[in-house]
């Protein structure tokens, strides 16, 4: 389970929690120019945009859970079960396997215009890595600046839509978040009037009473509305780093805290990591559940024309800083 | 409004977040063991336990929202408007004011039993530090790892209460909570089975849907279930980094996120700082809304015996981590 | 459990729902003006203010569920398990059983301020009917036209509330409910506009959605809330059918459905009756969960005068009007 | 905005609150076998089965709210206010309009089997009955006692769902209520048990708390599921009036009272009538808004193989049966 977000303010930004209760061998790879791509049944491309992100990297190919290229476009897939369909042979144009499709449309795809051109001419077919590799069942959210689109493999085909909300999370299919979302209207973040009924007097008894009925669970459906809650009240300087506190804010109020959510196995269902990409810029900010601390990767700060792929590990624990002493006697502060 | 919770996992933690729409001069102070601590009431202290936490510090005054002393008490204040009540002048043994009860209790108390024998005999009056600095309402919970205590200065006196629960937010008085907490006892972090109705046939379509009805707004009611139902579900490795790891995970769950709850005067209410106490080892871990990276201070590694306040600066921005090039051509991850 | 609400439209209505998991043995019962009434403690009445409500009857004594005088001063006793408290011998100047109350206080009072006068210096003792009669835990709401009070008896004696909602259910005692109100007040029975997020573009797809957070199960906070709302919002003719109408209408909203509630033995808990009493005119309108159509008996058309109790049966299934042939041809309707 | 539903218990039931703000002329209306049916495109009906149903007649035509007829197949509109879409022309075998569907479908249908065959066949076009009568838009339950089916005509054409949970309400379509059902399996008419984390101790304070969570506004999308848990859980005695007396409870707990309700224009939206099929007999049961009492119109009564419409007004008031003095002296009850 996961939830991807795109956040605006002065400069735009794109990002997710990943939910899972297990590690995918994660790192954060840049995928430069000229590292060659390849697909199943598509031509290889030599030579496109580079991109950042974090993937697993299977036999030199990055299995990226999203990305975002240097002209600014990100792509994130999202857990679908059950929802999730790929044909084992498809009928458009295209034909890209799911792990394909984000390094597939990040290296050749400047905006989300011209994503949905390719997307609407693709099917996402069965195919797996390996043998041995199973296929994630998954859904896509793709965003730059000027908007977001959500893309669903599912019986019917590859469904395109309009995210007027700039958050996805997992299941149902996205038309239902979009309806559902509806019932939240009368929420606010301001401080409530009594509406209750006339000749009543109430009044709230602390802060933040206009939202009393936004959902606090981890469900898929409770996490969308509650992201767009808090995205589209959120206030932030206009400054680089206040926007990134500000966008992890956002993500750690839908974050899945271990043991708040345990699978039918009973495994514990924890938000892995959290990161967060200024598309402009192309630096990939991120946090691991073990470590609150804001690590950045700068795909410009590496040689882009490159054709190796870059790894950065993970940090395993808190990197807490532990303060000197810096004080004395206080006279009078 | 703020969230207080304990958390026990192998040590024993306390902390809280601080909820507020404008920063109070907040440092982290130690106050040694000599340090002379004077009250308007009842006779100074030249020597007591030593005691760490975040304060206002006001001509020479340690001024805790929250502190955890030598012995492993913790005890903070809580935002309580409308319902704190200082009698200007008490009927009880002991006279301490809202701002003097935390150094009050924490330098001769060492656990909650002795609080509590302290506090029954106590009244909270209405003196202000000075003219031009009004009282704060407020109530208060205590902790060691043998339990949490409420205390409740309203017009019937100074009330106290057990708090099976471990968690303290803000309004109503602490009886309304418990009884509330009642309303969610059907929830549950394991994956749910249909109970709806005999006959229907109806399946969860993500994670952690037993827990759909949890309240997500930042009211203070809803922050109690919240961290109520984080922390009791909780699961960490019984380890100092995993435990401070998890106790702030816990904290971002209901943290304020700037935009979410505004003020009846539009000002934008947040978790300024969010801090978790060991309170075995008297370590104090802080972050700041503008740093997610955590901050500690070791009271021991200080002179306890010093005469002298001792304080820490809370960091302003993000302390980011840059990482460096470290990857290479991965031939075959 | 139950639910006992007023309705103040042009004439002043008291009644309620009572709902349990059994009968017992009730019918609708005048006690005349002359009926000797008798107390453990407390001097017989052998003359007092007529009343009517339902009531079973043992030993020739009316043992009310509620009723209302002839002075138009409402009570009703409700479910109040773990927090009723009867002491077994009182400290104040009256000692009245739990099921003498009602008959007690509508014997003598005209008005709830009479009433409260009584009610202050009265405790409620735990003496049975009789040794196989085991006593009730009640808490109670009185009403006339200028307001409702509510009376609990718990440890710390008999605690009386003003009630501004009018409205009593059950569990927890009645400060917990006005509080309780305050995080609905932010719904509203009008069409809802947008408040979730300034640039958010949200319709609400249907009616009602104004009131989306509105507790709907059987929970007595719940049924408080619920019939709150309905109640407040409520619009009728000022005309004693439609006002009669309407109260049932509301009570109706409230009511537990079989199997929708069933009790820790699997027993189901229903709506056995509703009541609603004028006040003024003294008539008592009623319906039974097996009939619909409401039944009337007036206190009035009786001998007010007389010294013997009158009973009323229940009816015992739907008395449902068959319509014969009416219709024909429509040539053009 | 309205609610249908289907009921089983030994006989099977078919029903449906009709809300709105304002009366359609409606009456109890039996059309007999050899009423001459027509049809704006298809082949008129000289002979069919019969039905009955709530109607307004218009130019002789029984334009139904909702029907069954003699074979025990009902069929309801309700509302669909945005996303009902009537094409002009249709492109499929048969063409229908929105008013017309009820009598064609249950003229030749006796069976949602056989109803299947037509529907999927069929486009419901947008012909007005008149210049002046506008079009309602509408979407379709229809049930025997073998299942139920929805219909709605949206843009892509009319869909038909298996309805297995036997209730429709109204916006959104119906998948969305299909999923929107998911996220409430965690609730239980059962008394609960404290699920909320180990290491708690919490206990009901009342009945029904399984089921906090329940939705208890009027909105379509809560009263679908508010609906579906009183059916799914309901019991009642296995003959005619404790069924009938049942189905209306349930319709009663989702029914909307005067007030509670406001349009757009400040309209109060309200149940104006409830009715109840029996599928085999054809009793047609009712009550409105301002009659409690259930009436009742025998399909079999009347002359099945007529030629001519039957008509049954509705009650404009309160039927109260006034309850004569019957009891007397209670020596010992």
């Amino acid at each position: 389970m996961c939830t991807c977000i795109t956040y605006e303010n002065g400069d735009f930004y794109f990002g997710r929690n990943l939910d899972l209760e297990y590690s995918f061998g994660e790192r954060v790879v840049i995928t430069p120019r000229n590292y060659p791509l390849t697909f199943k049944k598509e031509a290889a491309m030599d030579c496109h945009y580079s991109m950042i992100g974090m993937a697993s990297v299977m036999g030199g190919y990055p299995m990226y859970a999203e990305a975002v290229n240097e002209k600014g476009l990100g792509m994130a897939g999202l857990n679908f079960p059950g929802n999730a369909f790929y044909p084992l042979e498809g009928k458009k144009k295209y034909q890209v396997t799911p792990y394909e499709v984000i390094p597939w449309i990040l290296g050749c795809c400047a905006t989300v215009r011209e994503a949905r051109m390719y997307l609407e001419q693709a099917d996402l077919v069965g195919i797996p890595f390996a043998a041995d590799v199973p296929l994630a069942p998954l859904h896509f959210m793709l965003a730059d600046k000027t908007g977001a689109l959500v893309a669903e493999p599912v019986e019917e085909g590859l469904k395109l839509y309009e995210n007027p909300f700039g958050v996805l999370t997992n299941n149902p299919p996205f038309p239902f978040h979009l309806m559902n979302m509806q019932q939240y209207l009368n929420l606010t973040a301001k401080a409530p009037e009594n509406r209750f009924g006339e000749g009543t007097d109430m009044k709230p008894f602390g802060q933040g009473m206009g939202a009393v009925g936004l959902p606090g669970d981890a469900s898929p459906a409770s996490r969308f509305v509650r992201a767009a809650f808090v995205k589209w009240n959120s206030r932030a300087r206009r400054e680089e780093k206040a926007n990134v506190s500000q966008f992890f804010h956002i993500l750690d109020s839908v974050a899945m805290v271990r043991g708040m959510v345990l699978t039918e196995e009973g495994r514990e269902d924890i938000t892995t990591y959290s990161c967060c990409v200024n598309a402009r810029t192309g630096v990939y900010y991120f946090k691991t559940y073990d470590n609150h601390r804001i690590q950045a990767v700068d795909m410009r700060a590496e040689d882009m024309d490159g054709s190796g792929l870059l790894a950065y590990e993970l940090p395993l624990e808190e990197d807490i800083q532990y303060r000197l002493k810096q004080g004395g006697r206080t006279e009078d502060a």
